[in-house]
C-alpha cells in the first residue's frame, strides 16, 4: 500500500499543540462559565436536510456528505442509481446520502433549540466548542476540519447581552495576553438606514457585501461594485461620506446623527451603538462604521475582534444580533445574539507574539532510571508514591546503558533523572540529577517529593 | 420542512451531561498525564485506504464513507458513474469516496506513528480521547458516534508497561469511586499453547473466538462451536479442563503449569501472568483464563476491566499487547501495549451507582435581579467584580415583575438571588436571598464575595 498520509486540509495535533490549544479552550471556557453560559455538544453528523439551504449555494457545495451504508443491496440498487444521477446533476438524494458533517455550530444549535424549546429556560445561554468541516480549498490558515467556539444568548432582545459579550471578548483576550486587541462594532440598523438613503431598503445586501470588502479591495473598487449594482453617483457619494466618518466613538456618533438626520432606522442603530459603547467602555470597543460582516441574518449590533496591530492576521472573532434563530425550523420568535472565537487564528497570534505560557510544554517531570530487575521494582514503588503526590513521572522501560537512558530523558525534555541503584536501596535514598544544570544530589526518599512541589 | 431531528444513533449532550462526561475525561486525563502519557489528536476523517481492510469484512461495512465533493462535474461524470457501480457491488471507488470517518483510535494512531516514526522518541506513550463513528445498528447503549479513550506505549517489549497500565486502570476507577471494579487479565501465549495442544497453532483463532463467547452463550454452546470447527472430543475435553481452572491467582498459575507441562509457549505466558499479577498486586487484578478478547492482533497480556458486580453492564475497558502496530503501513518492528476506557459505559455505571459528584450540576451561582435601567447598570458593575473573583453569575436580561425573575432563577437551579434597588444603591449594599432556604439578608457590597467563597 502507498505511504500513509492525511486527507488534505486536516491535521494531527501532537502533544505540544494539544496543550497550547487546550490553554486557549480553557481560558475561553472559564470566562463563558463565569458569565453563566452552559456547555452544549451536538453530534458531528446532522441529517442532510437540517444543513442544506442554510449557507447559500456556495456553502451547500462545501458540505461534506456521508454516503449511506448498505448500498450494496440489490433491492435498493435501482433507487440508489437514480439517486446518484441526481447528485451528478448537482441535487441531493436521500437514497445515496442522508447525513452530512456539520458546517458550523449555529445551525446545529438552532436545530437543538427548535427540538427542545419547550424544555429550555429562556433566555438560554449556551457555549459550544467543537470541530466543524468544510470542503474548502485548503490553504495557509484554512483547514477542512477546524474548531469553532461560539457563545449565544437566545430568547432575549436586551442589549445587556451585547454588553456581556463585549466583556467576554475583553476578558478572554486579556487573559490570553492580547493586551492590544480591538473590538469593533457596528449596527445593521445603521447599514439599513444607509440603504434606505441610497436606493431603497432592498439594496442593503448589495451595500453590505460591497462594504464588507473594503479592507481587501479598497474604496475605489467598492465604489465600482456599487455602480455595477446600479447605485447612482450621488448615492455612492453618500456611502463614501458615510465610510469616511472618523474620530472618537462620540465623534462618530455625532457625525452619524448629522448624516442621517431624522431617519428612525438610523436613530435606533445610533442609540444601540451609543448605549453599548458607553456601558462596555472598559473593553477595547471601537465603533467602526465600515464593519459590515457578510452574513445576512444579522439584524442589530455586529462584532468583529482583531488582534494587536503588530500581527498581520485578520479577524480573530465575530458575531452579532439576529432576529430569528429557529424560524427555519418552524419555531419562530426566538431572537438572540452570539459571538465566536477564531481558535486557529488566535493560536497563530499567540505563537507569533510568544504568548503561550512556558509551563505548558513539559509533561513528565522525572525519569526513574532502570538499573536492573530488583532496583527497578524498588524504584517503581518510589515512583508510585511520587505520582500519588501529583508528580508526572516515568521509568525507563528496560535495563540498558545509563547514557542511553539520559538520551531518552533529554530528547523528551524531562527535567530530572532519578537513579536508584543497590547502594541507594540500602540507604533509602536516591540520586537526583537536574538535567538542565547538570547538578546531582543525594536525596532521602522521604524528601523526594519536596523537590517537585516548590 | 419536516420537524428537525437527529440522525439515528447520535446524541446531543446538554450541560448536565457534558459536565458529567468531562468529569470522567478529566479523571482519566489526569491519571494518564501522571504516568507520562502525552495527548494526541487526529482528524475525524482519514483517507479511506488508511482504514479499509483493517477491521475485517464486518468492520469495513460499518465505516462511514464521505462522498467526494464536486461530483457535479461533466468531465468526471463517467468515472463517478463507474465508481458508483463499484460501490453498488460492494467495492470502493476513489472516484466517489476518498475519505471516511475514523472507526477507532488505533489505526489512526498507527498511521500517525508510521508517518512520524523518524521524529518520535521511543518508547512513545500517547493517549487519545476522541469520538469515533460506526454504522452499527443503534440500540440501547450502542451509538453511531461515541468517544474512545486509549493509552498506548509503543516501541517497548517490557512488562513494566503492563504493570503501569494495570495501575492506571486502578487509579482511574478508584478516583471515579468504583471501589469494587475488577481487572481481569490473561495471556494470548496461554491461548496459543492451548491451540498447540488442541489441533495445532492454526486453530487459535477458532478457539479464541469460541472462548470469547463463553460469557454470553455458556460452555455447552462453546463446545458445540468447537466441534463444528473440527475439534475432536478429546481436544474439547482439554479446553473444558482449561476453562474450569479456578482458585486464587497463584492456584490458577499452578494448575496451568500442571496442564501444560513443559510447553515453552505456555511457560512464557505463565511467567508473564505471574510477574504482572505479582507486581500489580495492589490493583484488583484477577487472572481469568476464560478471557480471550476478539481482536486478532493481540499477542501477549490481554486486559478486561469490569464494573462492580452489582451493575449489570459488561466490560468498561480492555486492551492488550501487540507485536506490530505499524506493519500494515510498512513500518515494521514497533511492538506495544494499550488499554482503552469505555466512556459511555462508565457513564452509565456512575449514573447507576449515583457516583457523580454533586457539585458538577450548577454553573451560575447568583442571579442579579433587574430592577430598572439605572439599578441594572449599577448592579452590572457589582456583578463584574464578583465574576472577577471567580463567581459565575448572571443578570436577568430585562426589567419585569420580580416573581418572574424568581421563576427564572428557580428553573435554572441558581442558588442565590441578589437584589439591588435604589435604596441598596444609596446604602452600598444588596439583598441576598438563598433560594433553597428562603433566607434573605442585607449584605454590604464589600462583603458580597465572601458569601460564595466559603
Amino acid at each position: 500500500m502507498p505511504k500513509p498520509s492525511l486527507p488534505q486540509g486536516t491535521r494531527d495535533f501532537p502533544a505540544t499543540v494539544v496543550r497550547k490549544r487546550n490553554h486557549i479552550f480553557s481560558v475561553i471556557r472559564t470566562v463563558f462559565e463565569r458569565y453563566g453560559f452552559e456547555p452544549l455538544e451536538t453530534p458531528a453528523m446532522e441529517n442532510l436536510e437540517t444543513l442544506m439551504g442554510k449557507y447559500g449555494d456556495e456553502g451547500d457545495k462545501l458540505i461534506f456528505k456521508i454516503l449511506n451504508n448498505g448500498l450494496n443491496n440489490p433491492e435498493k440498487e435501482e433507487k440508489a442509481r437514480a439517486g446518484f444521477e441526481q447528485i451528478l446533476s448537482g441535487k441531493n438524494s436521500a437514497d445515496v446520502t442522508e447525513r452530512a458533517l456539520k458546517y458550523d455550530l449555529t445551525i446545529p444549535f438552532a436545530r437543538y433549540v427548535a427540538m427542545n424549546h419547550n424544555k429550555l429556560t429562556f433566555p438560554f445561554r449556551r457555549y459550544q466548542l467543537q470541530p466543524v468541516w468544510r470542503a474548502d480549498k485548503p490553504q495557509h490558515g484554512r483547514y477542512r476540519e477546524f474548531t469553532q467556539c461560539d457563545a449565544d444568548v437566545v430568547g432575549s432582545n436586551s442589549l445587556i447581552n451585547e454588553i456581556e459579550l463585549a466583556n467576554i471578548y475583553h476578558e478572554v483576550f486579556i487573559e490570553l495576553g492580547l493586551k492590544e486587541y480591538e473590538l469593533r462594532i457596528n449596527s445593521r440598523k445603521i447599514l439599513a438606514a444607509l440603504a434606505e438613503f441610497c436606493g431603497g431598503a432592498d439594496k442593503i445586501i448589495d451595500i453590505t457585501v460591497a462594504i464588507d470588502k473594503l479592507d481587501k479591495i479598497g474604496l475605489e473598487k467598492v465604489n465600482l461594485e456599487l455602480a455595477n449594482k446600479g447605485l447612482t453617483e450621488s448615492q455612492i457619494t453618500t456611502i463614501e461620506k458615510y465610510l469616511n466618518i472618523d474620530g472618537s466613538n462620540e465623534e462618530k456618533l455625532a457625525l452619524l446623527k448629522n448624516l442621517f438626520g431624522d431617519s428612525i432606522t438610523a436613530a435606533g442603530g445610533i442609540d444601540d451603538l451609543s448605549y453599548v459603547a458607553e456601558q462596555a467602555k472598559n473593553t477595547h470597543i471601537i465603533i467602526d462604521l465600515t464593519l459590515a460582516r457578510g452574513l445576512n441574518y444579522y439584524t442589530g449590533i455586529i462584532f468583529e475582534a482583531k488582534p494587536p496591530k503588530e500581527v498581520k492576521i485578520g479577524s480573530i472573532g465575530g458575531g452579532g444580533r439576529y432576529d430569528d434563530l429557529t424560524g427555519l425550523f418552524e419555531v419562530p420568535g426566538i431572537p438572540g445574539v452570539g459571538i465566536s472565537f477564531g481558535v486557529d487564528r488566535i493560536y497563530d497570534v499567540l505563537e507569533n507574539l510568544n504568548l503561550f505560557p512556558a509551563n505548558l510544554e513539559v509533561s513528565t517531570k522525572a525519569l526513574f532510571f532502570n538499573m536492573g530487575k530488583q532496583e527497578a521494582s524498588f524504584a517503581f514503588n518510589v515512583m508510585q508514591q511520587l505520582r500519588q503526590q501529583g508528580v508526572s513521572c516515568e521509568m525507563y522501560h528496560e535495563e540498558i546503558k545509563i547514557a542511553k537512558q539520559f538520551t531518552y530523558a533529554e530528547r523528551k525534555d524531562i527535567p530530572y533523572a532519578i537513579i536508584i541503584g543497590s547502594r541507594e536501596m540500602a540507604e533509602n535514598n536516591c540520586q537526583v540529577k537536574n538535567l538542565s544544570t547538570g547538578q546531582q544530589q543525594t536525596v532521602a526518599l522521604s524528601e523526594l517529593a519536596a523537590i517537585f512541589n516548590n
